[in-house]
């Protein structure tokens, strides 16, 4: 980021952020594809990999189908344990690319807990993410969480 | 929240909440009251129970009276381990209701410190807030903090 | 803070906690001695000392030379376990001093991430930072690290 910040673009990305992991933790996954542009990328690759150069990810979705069919699966899955989360946001960075987008850079930590009542940190990493401008707000239009926490994936994980 | 999101409003209320978690993160829990108006609503309550319609809350305050008393009650117990909170925030939605109020939802997750020095993950919820515009500034008419930990409550709980 | 809070100072300070952390969490500790002024105070110091008003901090450096030093020694070292911070921030209050300086106040708490891939908790506190504004824009003139959580620190600790 070179010169004088926006600081109002700033808010604007951090409020997107902020309403993004809200519908994930109060249990309105429904919402979670309309974060994103119907054609877009998301996915979940672990730190080690993402360095290595070899991107392998855990979930890949690259179009809106394929999230709100995972919204589906998800509902209709039959979890022994349904994660109860609270995604702790921080150290955001943002630059504006050449073609209006905007590169985004944020730490999570996101807590689970159990049904027995447990809180545990489930996964830290960032998100890596590109945001455009469209009629009808912000929107991903790629989400990539880069986690530093190796953890066993439940086969059908939830969004981070 | 329909339409665009006046982000001022939205920095005014992030404010609030982080001067509100300061306070009792650095041992002022004297000035927690003051964040309320006289006439309100402070209780803790397990997810599990809010979800169930069944409250019973932990604690429940429904003036200042009682938070004032609260905070007396605190500091002349003997307590055998002080807390030492730290509340992390994130994930706030907001909107503003038919009488003017705000109707808010903010995840947190509050890490506490034994007085060996060990760091845990006390609680994660979230609180559901009604703020309100005074000549002194906003303040909480209602906050409900709806917890999804399970943890035994220490007898005279601090503030969350 | 008294009176009615300038939200574009809070915001502009948020921003600056945000890219500060975001510097030592992903990585670029080199950009870490230039969020400082060459005449600075960076300490990391236990909550007990500071309450007994007995310092003794486990890091003091106090110029940008050092900080500069730091960061060498710590590229160089043969350190068994490089550190996978995520620096979680909340509770920011500020005031504006009657030199023009800014007194900050900020909690933190630091999720450490092992090799094996284990989250825990490393560390809890709060950032009591001065911070000045040059033609560069915000810097550091102090920043001192009172940490809640005992944890026998490496020889060669990161930043805070």
């Amino acid at each position: 980021m070179s010169g004088v910040e926006d600081l109002m673009t700033r808010l604007e990305l951090l409020s997107l952020q902020d309403r993004y992991v809200a519908a994930i933790d109060n249990d309105r996954i429904e919402e979670w594809p309309g974060f994103f542009t119907e054609d877009c990328l998301y996915e979940i690759v672990s730190r080690e990999n993402e360095e290595a150069g070899l991107p392998a990810p855990v979930i890949h979705c690259d179009n809106g189908r394929m999230l709100r069919d995972r919204v589906v699966a998800l509902r209709h899955a039959n979890i022994y344990e349904k994660p109860a989360y609270r995604h702790m946001l921080s150290g955001m960075e943002w630059r504006e690319e050449a073609d209006g987008s905007y590169a985004i850079s944020t730490s999570y930590v996101v807590v689970n807990t159990s049904q027995e009542g447990e809180s545990r940190i489930y996964q830290a990493g960032r998100y890596l993410d590109r945001v455009v401008r469209t009629e009808a707000g912000l929107r991903f239009r790629e989400k990539r969480c880069i986690y530093d926490t190796l953890r066993v994936q439940t086969l059908l994980a939830f969004p981070i």
